[in-house]
């Protein structure tokens, strides 16, 4: 493979080359990439919705086992499942890197490939953002804009006593993926000659490497002509986004173990882990999945649709949420003490 | 002075800590802090501008003579002066900081301190972002929006044959004062009993401390009833955002050395470095000022502010910008090769 100097673009040529061929899709970006700002044009009747995210290498990423194409995705699809989580549509973002000289430009070229694919995919456009050196190694600070109706924002405050608590997707599956990554990377730094045993963990490895945002639920949502009262999207767990819920509406709330989705293969590895699959899920973190609340009278809309699990539901005001065991046994949801300083 | 590890508050705990006293003054701020996103309604008729900056401690900022709440304050302002550039008010900001353990509680609160007193300055809410750890240092990558109407705004693009071409303030300072701090810094190291020579040099130091954006344009065009052909802020010296303006435009721009505003203070500064100090205008950089272009009937209403120096004008299409110099000759304007990857 070539290797390209990133000193050989400069850092205008560079994210020149970068961003040039990412095409403008929506119809609300007037200015893209290029001048001081990027300008959009907020569609009439709609509230725009802006999030930020930094992901950090050594971090919040290990380049060792994670493909630039893929970490390029990922950086984009955490932000636009922030969009999602607000009942929005995302529409445009912008991405600040810093790098050093360590990479080439064709690495910066994987990444931004795998933001492109991400942009396409979701439909938003790159309107801007800058490019600049680290001392060491990879940051990447992403921006994205959204738009809602003002009366189908869905924030973390209004979850009602008697709504439903319901989740997409599977959980625990992005915490066991990134176990097995880092066993593999270990087992490779002790024998570099073994090749990594990833067979039987595709699917736990996919929800670390590529999640996706949950576009369709949000799109059901409008067709249903549903608000849930409340949503999040689940990047540090269960339990701490259900304690987010609680804090911002409130009121406690209540889940069932046996509710919570968690997938076979999911639950197959956390057993070879000698995890509890229930704990993954409430504590992994890194799904992308959403969380919301709704009124029970959408309860046979919510049902019927295939990808949703009602859990639970919001208990009385000032309540403390917690979890009741397949065992029938009520335990408190606490937080799971990570704490990225200590 | 005391000091509180960032892992007493946790990462959550220590957003919430940092952000709890910013105050919310923009009606257009639905949403602030402390959800997936923040809400941010448009004003009818307006667009919104979106521009992000980042800044890694030893690429753009040095510890050891930049005061964390200076660097707080700066981080704000030049981000704010990208979206003044396009004609904008600005009105909301993210930020996200990445930081090592090493830096305490007290340190981010002086950080926050700087960004607080620039939101209050400016009139701008603080909306968004995360903390995370870094593996070493400081970044911060800041987010702002404002709004303009679509037939106000400016971009690098429009500068038309003729146009006047005009700059704020004054510019090389900002580089100079740089240079200040380099060279005491340097002394320092070498002899740590002595204390760094500051004194007559506060001018140029301020210029690179305590830049602030050029807010007093943007109200001088909206009350004039000017709409610049184009405009772009000075960040990495007139003659790299002459010469965008001239890729934008397609039009090169004419430039008289005499007319380029230097302060008696900057010129002083840089005879005792041996610079030229329309040199340090040119390549120097961080000054912050805004250069744009207007159409010659606005010549009187803009000669009559004395903060604007008209400094040259928009030659024919395809044409190269250049510089007349005091002797009367005509040279080449360059990029200044400055390539911070190299």
């Amino acid at each position: 493979m070539s290797r390209t100097e990133l000193s050989s673009l400069g850092e205008f040529g560079l994210i020149r080359h970068l961003t040039e061929h990412f095409p403008v899709q929506q119809k609300s970006t007037i200015l893209g990439v290029g001048d001081d700002a990027a300008a959009i044009e907020v569609p009439a009747g709609m509230i725009a919705v802006l999030t930020t995210d930094m992901l950090i290498e050594g971090v919040h990423f290990d380049l060792s086992y994670v493909p630039l194409r893929h970490l390029g995705y990922k950086a984009v699809v955490v932000n636009l499942s922030d969009v999602y989580a607000m009942n929005a549509v995302p529409a445009q973002i912008t991405v600040s890197i810093a790098v050093s000289n360590r990479f080439s430009l064709e690495a910066m070229e994987e990444l931004y490939a795998g933001m492109l694919a991400a942009c396409e995919h979701y439909g938003v456009d790159l309107v801007g953002g800058d490019t600049s050196t680290s001392v060491s190694g990879l940051a990447i600070s992403v921006s994205a804009v959204g738009f809602v109706e003002k009366a189908r924002m869905s924030t973390r405050r209004n979850a009602r006593k008697g709504d439903l608590l319901c989740v997409t997707g599977d959980l625990g599956g992005a915490y066991l993926g990134l176990q097995v990554l880092e066993r593999e990377k270990k087992v490779f730094l002790e024998s570099p000659g073994v090749q990594p045993e990833l067979s039987g963990f595709e699917y736990v490895i996919g929800r670390q490497l590529k999640p996706e945002a949950r576009r369709d639920l949000v799109q059901f949502f409008s067709e249903q002509q549903i608000v849930p009262t409340s949503m999040i999207d689940i990047s540090d767990g269960l339990a701490s986004e259900i304690l987010h819920l609680e804090r911002n509406s409130g009121h406690g709330m209540v889940i069932y173990e046996e509710k919570i989705p968690i997938a076979a293969d999911t639950g197959r590895v956390a057993e070879q882990f000698s995890l509890a699959p229930v704990t993954c899920a409430l504590s992994g973190g890194e799904d992308y999945e959403l969380l919301f609340t709704v009124g029970q009278s959408d309860y046979e809309k919510i049902s019927a649709n295939p990808s949703v699990s009602i859990i639970g539901y919001v208990d009385e005001p000032e309540s403390s949420s917690r979890m009741v065991t397949r065992a029938g046994a009520t335990i408190a949801i606490t937080a799971q003490g990570w704490n990225a300083f200590s």
